[in-house]
């Protein structure tokens, strides 16, 4: 199964003549979440060849506009677009407030359903889950309630090794009773253990998106092992005492992150407009965590099957 | 005195890879203001050299999210980027209760003041003046309550000739006294009239803005004489029954519209998005209207002074 995540936006609130602030994609299975929704996201998702129809749902780490100013277009679009079915938004309140009232001034006939659903910023627990995806909220420490989330995907199911079948000569139900997990008695009445005849795939695998946020200890627990980690850096490691003020973290405070979280790769983003060069940044975090990355808009971040 | 119209946004509301929602700036002598603010205006200004900053007002035509979505964005930024002055926005009700419920959820901390002035779209009034320009409301015809908005410069100061000064050999008072229209009596008793002394440096010039609207001969009276016209064409002439219903008008109507109002220049925009040539759309008003141009994005209309 594929799972990836393409960038959108990475800059912080201030515009520049070519970033967006933040907003993301998270592909697993071809089944489409959207991360943020800085002002822009639809162009943006249009941009990138996803089709905005195609999002299953919206999570929204913050009330502050850089972090949702692009929901109310695209959800006003949606509606243009022939959109029917309902769109699930994730986020803190008051966002259902906000939603009534872009629906009494601006959606009064708006041909689908808009279900918010609220997210808790202080729990650590799972706020949607369906057959392939746990969505957990990550509490984060922003100047207004703020919550990351940590995308996992749930394990994937077992196979049954091919040599095993023709070996034992197993029937289509003897096969699918193994892929359940089931022991196989065969018909001479000798039991094949599960373990025997499966295998696991490929290891679950597993996204966390932080931002906006303070350095946080627990925020890294909370994610331990992450395969892919985006941190927000929204300022480097010179302005540190400016980003504690801001509710804000810098390069290092991000791969200290990564590294507590044991993390496999990192990626940042949310920079303030006063950096040109993001790769000054990144090269601050590979002092402490080698596998850093830009979150370049436009780039496309896979999570690879791994046994 | 410069006069110029420079495109931000040239579509309708379901965005495109490329083209943004209507918005446009006026530049009267390094004077900006605002012509709707669809979503991304403010990267728009930035993307075209325009200090959001200096900004003196925003004209807003309607209350429909692809004339709007941007503003509030943009009035978040402006806090960020250090205004301190009042941004006065023209624009019809209820767009003070949305700008009331704005500064509720997002901008708690504002550090300017955002004056909403309520722009009635029943009546052909001045809704802005000072000394170089007045703004008129022009009542359009959409689905909701639509001004369009007529830019008109002031006359400008009377020039003295500067041989008659010689001629006469005029003093500072006399000249100042000729500059107010003023007959001039010379030392010798002879009275020189006004008109032998002095001359307008060029026509008071102005900018009409349409959108949205369906066609209305009653706005091109309103707007009779007026050198440059945008005009909205979201739909070719082959959509006029579908025009109609939505509120919009076709280039055929557009065209009509810049004739009976003798507009000097057309330029057309607000387009669907099922069009990707628009240069057939232009041909198309052409065929009424020879002088129309195609609303660009980036592009800078100049009205140039003439005598």
């Amino acid at each position: 199964m594929s799972f990836s995540v393409t960038i959108l936006g990475n800059s912080s609130a201030k515009p520049t003549p070519k970033a967006h602030p933040s907003a993301q994609v998270v592909n697993l299975n071809e089944q489409y979440y959207l991360v943020d929704a800085g002002e822009g996201v639809q162009q943006q998702l249009i941009r990138r060849g996803i089709n905005p129809l195609r999002l299953r749902a919206v999570f929204i780490s913050h009330l502050h506009g850089d972090h949702c100013f692009g929901l109310f277009p695209l959800i006003a679009t949606l509606g243009l677009e022939g959109k029917r079915t309902p769109l699930d938004i994730y986020a803190p309140a008051p966002m259902g407030e906000i939603l009534d009232y872009h629906r009494k001034y601006f959606w009064d006939d708006l041909p689908y359903e808009v279900k918010w659903h609220e997210v808790r910023t202080t729990e650590h627990y799972i706020v949607m889950e369906n057959n392939t995806l746990e969505v957990w909220a990550v509490p984060l420490r922003h100047r207004v309630p703020t919550a990351g989330y940590l995308f996992k995907e749930k394990e994937p199911g077992l196979n049954v090794d091919k040599f095993k079948i023709e070996r034992y000569g197993l029937s289509i139900a003897q096969i699918v009773a193994a892929k359940r997990g089931e022991d196989i008695t065969l018909d001479n009445g000798e039991v094949i253990p599960n373990s025997m005849l499966t295998y696991k795939p490929y290891n679950a695998r597993s996204y966390a998106y932080l931002s906006d946020t303070n350095y946080s200890a627990k925020a890294a627990e909370r994610v331990h092992g992450v395969d892919l980690l985006y941190h927000e850096t929204t300022y480097s490691d010179k302005e540190a005492q400016w980003a504690k003020g801001r509710g804000h973290s810098t390069t290092l405070q991000a791969a200290r992150v990564a590294q507590l979280a044991e993390a496999k790769r990192l990626i940042i983003g949310h920079f303030s407009s006063r950096y040109k060069d993001h790769n000054a940044l990144a090269e601050e975090c590979r002092t402490i965590f080698p596998n850093t990355d830009i979150a370049i808009e436009g780039e496309i971040f896979y999570i690879e099957e791994q046994r």
